[in-house]
């Protein structure tokens, strides 16, 4: 068995893509939804915890972008600044869902003011780490976000989601 | 934050989907690929460790066909035998994989034998249990699952993937 010792901060999920497509703005009587889009690459979702302190930010992002969890044309694992590849980050409460009875409960999650502090400066310290690498940056790859505390209606296309946690 | 402090045997995550179709035969010189679908509901990634025994095996059908995790057309929470939806069962060893530096390593996950019976268990136990249902069963609704050892080749479409992890 794996055995779990510890206190969690961050949990992040990971899927590959082919695709993934990600709705921003949902249609008002106003105006169509908005989208971003991805092509291969990673989806990232991620879900804060109470007492989530910035300064675990750094680690995060150095996980995201170095982990070996990209397949390249050659079929090797590489990270996702090797790839190159798109990065789509997808802010997701549920992940810190834990089941009561037949019902899920959220008493850990971070506040939504504490939330959005660390999402903005993940995606922040995310776009910058990526643009240092000059691979990654030559070759057009983009990052991309969903809005937090939205409805994260998403389409995702995959050659094996390849689905990880990493827990922070 | 959230405090882990026990021992896991089969890690399990959850998304909701309006419609996802998986590979279950890649395509080879003699035939195309074939797949599976599912219409409206929930997409279940099951990673099995060492040590996981069958008798854990009756717990996860319950969770997953019990916990209100299911969007009504009222927006309410229902469990899936309630919506009724269908159900997508996909084997996904990755969801083992523990970072060790920038590698994945999956020493903790159950063997191909291990795994294959407890997987075959499961959905066995799944058909049966949501058959049970009155309502589930008259629905229309299915089961349809993934090929275990296979890659996972999945296109998914939600309204919102409120993604879930179970731990077992």
């Amino acid at each position: 068995m794996a055995t779990l010792d510890r206190e969690v901060a961050v949990r992040v999920v990971l899927q590959q893509c082919l695709h993934a497509k990600l709705q921003v703005k949902p249609q008002d009587e106003n105006s169509d939804a908005e989208w971003v889009e991805i092509q291969r690459g990673m989806v990232v979702y991620v879900c804060f915890f109470k007492g989530s302190m910035k300064d675990i930010i750094p680690k995060i992002v150095h996980s995201l972008l170095n982990v070996k969890l990209s397949e390249s044309d050659s079929g090797k694992r590489v990270s996702i600044t090797e790839l190159p590849g798109d990065v789509l980050i997808v802010p997701q409460a549920t992940l810190g869902g834990k089941s009561k009875g037949h019902y899920m409960q959220y008493h850990s999650n971070a506040s939504k003011e504490q939330g959005i502090e660390l999402y903005d400066l993940l995606i922040a310290q995310c776009q910058k780490e990526l643009e240092a690498h000059p691979k990654w940056l030559e070759s057009g790859a983009v990052l991309r976000y969903g809005t937090y505390g939205n409805r994260q209606v998403l389409k995702l296309d995959t050659n094996g989601p390849y689905t990880h946690l990493l827990e922070f």
